[in-house]
């Protein structure tokens, strides 16, 4: 089949569906490493999250940042979320370019990016978040002078101790009150992120952190309301305490990212099980130095160096699905190291084989294309987002 | 400037080098975070590591790994490099598009992929490595059935323990030979990377390293020669060992890659001084959320996650350049979290930073592009072989 072999030396998503439009392709067919989705399980996964909110009456808003896919939004925006976030405007701008008509950035932008803030608006409805004084006010300065007022929130630190205003400063309904006034910035409500639940010990400490992050952000509120600032919105969102946070109440709005995907870290905390994680990587075994050492084509290229986090230690690069005797042990860039944990392997040079990651959001930021995959059919899926940096 | 600012949107680098002809862009232009690189001190760099190999006549064939790009590839060769190295077929088809004419894949290369070995033997000089009985045999029918004839080195495991043959073995010498007698397959020599230099924990060990390295081969090579097998190449390569390996007798071509642009782990190793790191990140300070706690816009998207390494134990995800009060503590995907070690820092949002990372090589696989950098000028450096795992 020349035609599908030419096809599948290109690296463009969007060659690659063209040439292969009317061919089926396998994953018999796939070079290896290759990024893996499982539609099926992708579908269930944005489903099941998207009815939890539903059932609560909070608006779903998921964090692209994990996919970065346009079309991957656009199902996820169909089956009843209100928009996405993503974390830079570089990706804002591609998904704005693809249709998606409202993106949350929670994320601390810098006025020196005013230009393409003022031109994101113009074609889709963009928010962010504000967290500092001097931030705020050249904001404020630089959107009036462009006569163009924007959607804000005031990002919380609920515990993680990254970006937010510390809510237990008597200066934070000051904050707040300061924000609301400002021209050209039209202050929605008050946004926050556990990423601290990545370093729970427990259900009940991930349970623990869900109650605290939701009740920070009502009683900040109930100040601000107090101080006579309208606060329409309260967004929090992280997938591991999605499960506890989505019982809360007073949220508006849940933005969570990972959970389209799953990786080994939600498993390990309690959010996913092995058989809903979608993505996986197809890797190839290359080398066989000794009985109980294998060499896979897939590394930290692939994989990324990231650990895996859960309530437990968990070693290793990734799981080796379907052999539990398998670690990965060490990565280089394009060599994984895997190691019998007792006796020898079968494995042998040619064999495949699946590796849930430690983190998902990473491995799609390391390739232009995923494979979306049904039964053994796959196609391409362009991550059109990826490496947007700035 | 509309034109320039219209450029500066787009992330294609050959865009960018177009819109920008008549143009002079320079540091101030730049969006963060960045990926700059030093011209001068790569070319010295580059002009070094050939000195010092041109002094004792070994060839010097720089692992592409580092860069992914084929300009700087053609620098290399222009200043004396015999070729270059790739880890993946998906790499050598990038270069040899760019017209490199020599590719060696220190990479232990699946027959799966004989297709493409084949075709790009047809438009470049190629050679890889086999340290498995049975993929050199398979590589052997493949290529013979195509009627095509590709160089080899056995791949000699001196103590990473990665991929190789074990030297110490008695079958060794008959790997040797089986490979030399195989049809298709024209043995070159031997081939070795001692990436537990990477783990050396003083000068002197690196020095133990490069040596028992070069006797391995040395030995190995002696006792394949006395048992018929023509030994012509024995290759080494490694940025740690190379002040070592190259005033070693009986090498004849040395393969280091990260020493064009080193980088945070090299410094620690002792390979490279902070002034001679020609790869940075340029980061911008977006939140500043306690007085001792700055944020910036780079995080794991762009550093990656990976640590540094060196004779002393080094914390931190990079060194923030001119400052040394500032420890980047954390990472998120597009965040770093930098806290000071004592009383609090002047830095405020909206100012500019430099990042020496961890490691150069896996942040040039994360961006499309970097900056080539002269004074306040700068240029776009495409990364063009980024991202190609298989």
């Amino acid at each position: 089949m020349p035609a599908r072999h030419e096809a599948r030396k290109g690296r463009d998503g969007c060659r690659l569906l063209e040439a292969w439009h009317d061919q089926q392709v396998t994953l018999a067919d796939l070079r290896t490493p290759a990024v893996l989705v499982d539609k099926a399980r992708l579908l269930r996964n944005i489903d099941r999250m998207q009815a939890a909110a539903d059932a609560r009456g909070i608006r779903l808003r998921p964090h692209a940042k994990t996919h970065k896919s346009p079309v991957i939004a656009r199902w996820q925006i169909d089956r009843g979320a209100v928009g996405i976030c993503c974390a830079k405007l570089g990706e804002a701008e591609v998904f704005a370019n693809a249709g998606i008509e409202d993106i949350r950035l929670p994320y601390p932008l810098n006025p020196s990016n005013a230009d393409r803030l003022i031109a994101l608006a113009a074609r889709t409805h963009i928010s962010f978040i504000v967290d500092h004084i001097g931030v705020a006010n050249a904001w404020s300065r630089a959107l009036a002078a462009a006569g163009v007022t924007i959607d804000v929130l005031v990002k919380v630190d609920v515990g993680f101790h990254r970006c937010g205003i510390d809510p237990d400063l008597a200066t934070a309904v000051l904050f707040v009150q300061h924000i609301a006034a400002l021209p050209a910035l039209r202050l929605r409500g008050l946004l926050s992120h556990a990423g601290q639940s990545y370093h729970a010990a427990s259900e009940v400490h991930l349970q623990e952190m869900a109650s605290a992050e939701a009740h920070t952000l009502t009683a900040l509120a109930a100040a601000a309301r107090a101080g006579g600032v309208t606060i329409d919105e309260l967004s929090a969102g992280a997938t591991p305490t999605a499960r506890f946070s989505l019982r809360q109440d007073g949220l508006t709005e849940y933005r969570p990212g990972n959970f389209v995907y799953f990786d080994r870290t939600q498993v390990g905390l309690g959010a996913a099980t092995l058989d809903e994680c979608a993505l996986t990587v197809l890797a190839r075994v290359v080398s066989k130095p000794a009985p109980d050492r294998v060499i896979l084509d897939a590394g930290s290229k692939t994989l990324s160096s990231d650990g895996a986090r859960g309530f437990q230690p968990i070693a290793g690069y990734g799981t080796v699905l379907d052999d539990d005797d398998l670690v990965i042990e060490r990565l280089s860039e394009e060599h994984a190291t895997v190691r019998v944990t007792r006796g020898e392997t079968a494995k042998e040079p040619g064999d495949l084989v699946r590796i849930l990651p430690n983190h998902a959001c990473v491995v799609s930021n390391l390739v232009d294309q995923a494979w979306l995959v049904e039964g053994e059919e796959v196609s391409a899926l362009p991550i059109a987002a990826r490496g947007r940096i700035s």
